[in-house]
């Protein structure tokens, strides 16, 4: 008698991501409720199980679900409002206006719908948020079906999301407490930047994260600005900064670090921070490129973000993994820096590690949790192909996402979501931003 | 009574990239045989003609056809072969045993129609080819129905295309001869790089091809070595070299120039050469990164090339836009280089000049022949749009082509070709790789 069980997912290459010997050729991948209870070769697979439903198959690829370490969903809404900008004048002059104005409860959730759309859509399973209104954030993930590590941005001064210390330090606790056992999102605490963030402010978010054991979302040495700023105000670089206080730990995801140093970049592996590197938002905006080969050579755990879409200009991490794992070579002037496979690592596993559920997702094993993407391999940049992790890293681009699972439930098949409305997103939009318009 | 035409184009958006007022909202192109008539508003068009087959309409964007400036296209075939691996184990441990071993009629026929069929599904009309067996890059060419500039490299040593350079210039005169009445296939005359030719090569070559009026297609100032290797042999950086023999004016497109310096850049603008940007390839191998804001600020004319897809690996124009316009922008210091805007002239109409078609290709105007792409933004990663020209630079990908017309045709249609067998291609590509494979 075979096991039933409610989908097998087939590939002709399935790359586990796992230390085991990989990829598998013509395997399966088989899901019962919300995880993985076997995955090897497919003969061996359909011997054994008979499943409701099946996916995927000959000329597939199957990977784990891409995990977007570092995004502000929401802005979306501002993709390409203004470009091709000095980063102050794009700033205050259009990106902190339009927020002023138009930020709110109905503005993140549906601009997070389109968020998550476009994320599902380019396989991404699982990103981290810090951004306002995550209540908002939460709801349209929920309802996308997507995983999720939400944070409010926490900044020594009055937002739309708080008045006071203590209201942010209030409200960020309060938004654990009901998040903390969700399924599909996990809370976090996300002090913005060493900038806008006093040692104080840092020290309370740490001690709340230790609490509630949940990862720390924040900003760090993102310019050569902010490296100015934080040695005039604390005679220190923003990683020996924060260091100095005791500030740097493994709960740590710190997007950008374009500017660390050499030591700098000894601390952050040996306080076991993970880093999210943004590359793209980081070249459009002049930030810099982050020194990417060193970190990982020195056992930082680097990963991808996208950064939000108004400084990208999408929410694409194999387009991020491309970029990446091309341009690394050339700025360390050694053409097998960041092999293809390292870039899918840092994509998928290690993402998934930065955000404290490295035990339950970022690879393909029995007993993980069933987010998996199926890549088509039937197109003409794909073909011929000799490699998969080449062809995934170096070839593909996120339209050749063809079924994304989440929690082994099905959440976008041939583009579409089963639980999203394209069209009334895509309405919403453009109401939006024709508001936004005429404001800017 | 309405003028009968062929076909009129309907876009939302008309990107003409002329140097009139643009885009046009809500426009129309009019295609008469193998030429655009005329061009306006949508509503003043539709007055005036009626069209046998309506393409494009609302959420839709018109550009001309993308130029790809450098490629070998038939080394589509390698795509992937080897990656991540030094520029000296890579070519001469992978590339050149696989092209001694392969390299024939059929083999570049047969790649060349998959490379064919990539770059229409990317919006590339003409591209600007350097390889062997031309003839059948031509068949392959014609097949498709698209355009290209095509020559047989040119090497100081024996290689499958000629023994002597005699032979090497009686079969280049031979190819000229033959196509340059052609409707599609223009012939160019191409001396691989400085450091496989001598300048008396180059001076022949450029001889040759000011007698045919037809382009020179060379290699120069790609990678570290080479300057080192022209140093040595010359005494000089390549581009000086070059320039002290008398062989650079405007009827050269030159791929790379990754390592000129300031005076070169100025030699460079001043001799009218056209520079082909590959970086992806540049990135990809390790080579370096090209000036090219300086050679912009210079007056240098800059448009983009794949180069092969062994080292890129696709041949994805619209991808080579995204990256060098945020790139150059962290290579620089400066946000507002490189704006969306000049990206997408260097790949569209500095791109048909560079190849000497600028009189008719390379914009949207009356007069000019009808190589068009329609471009769909009705996906997640176009929605909000503010900015035309930001999306098809930031934020589109090649996926989002939806038709593509070459010389008043529609030679793709929904990632279709009416001309090429998009099964029998893939096939044969696994047939090939089989072979490759098992070599080496």
């Amino acid at each position: 008698m075979k096991e039933k069980v409610d989908i097998i997912v087939r590939g002709e290459y399935i790359l586990t991501m796992t230390d085991a010997e990989e990829p598998i050729h013509d395997g399966a991948v088989v899901i019962k409720d919300t995880s993985i209870v076997d995955v090897g070769p497919e003969e061996a697979i359909t011997e054994r199980y008979d499943a409701r439903r099946y996916i995927g198959g000959k000329g597939c690829a199957v990977i784990p679900g891409l995990v977007n370490t570092h995004t502000h969903a929401a802005m979306v809404y501002f993709r390409g409002l203004a470009d091709d900008l000095p980063l102050k004048e794009w700033l205050e002059g259009h990106i902190w206006p339009a927020e002023q104005k138009f930020l709110g409860y109905d503005f993140v959730r549906d601009a997070t719908e389109l968020a998550c759309l476009e994320m599902l859509s380019s396989g991404i399973t699982l990103f981290n948020d810090m951004y306002f209104f995550e209540d908002a954030s939460a709801d349209a993930i929920r309802k996308a079906g997507m995983r999720a590590v939400l944070g409010t941005g926490i900044l020594d001064f009055p937002t739309v999301a708080a008045s006071t210390m203590d209201e942010y330090f209030e409200k960020a606790e309060e938004f654990i407490k009901k998040y903390r056992d969700d399924e599909l999102i996990k809370p976090s605490v996300a002090p913005h930047a060493p900038y806008t963030c006093s040692p104080e402010t840092y020290k309370r978010a740490i001690r709340l994260a230790e609490r509630y054991d949940v990862t720390v979302h924040t900003h760090l040495s993102e310019t050569r600005w902010e490296v100015e700023e934080i040695g005039r105000r604390y005679g220190k670089s923003p990683v020996r900064h924060l260091e100095s206080h005791g500030l740097l730990n493994e709960r740590i995801v710190a997007a950008h670090c374009v500017w660390p140093d050499e030591e700098e970049i000894e601390i952050l592996a040996s306080r076991g921070v993970s880093v999210s590197h943004c590359l793209e938002s980081n070249l459009k905006l002049s930030s810099g490129i982050a020194p990417v080969t060193d970190m990982l050579k020195k056992g930082v755990r680097v990963t991808f973000g996208t950064d939000g879409a108004a400084s990208n200009n999408d929410l694409d991490i194999i387009s991020e993994m491309s970029t990446a794992a091309k341009l690394h070579k050339a700025v360390s002037g050694d053409p097998t820096a960041l092999s293809a496979r390292d870039a899918l690592l840092m994509a998928t596993r290690w993402g998934a590690q930065a955000l404290g559920l490295g035990e339950r997702l970022g690879s393909i094993e029995a007993g993980k949790l069933a987010d998996l993407v199926v890549i088509n391999l039937s197109h003409p940049h794909l073909v011929p192909l000799y490699d998969i992790y080449s062809h995934i890293v170096y070839s593909a681009k996120s339209s050749d996402v063809e079924t994304v699972i989440v929690n082994g439930r099905v959440v976008l098949n041939g583009g579409d979501s089963p639980n999203l409305d394209r069209e009334e997103i895509f309405y919403k939009a453009g109401q939006w931003a024709e508001r936004i318009s005429k404001n800017s």
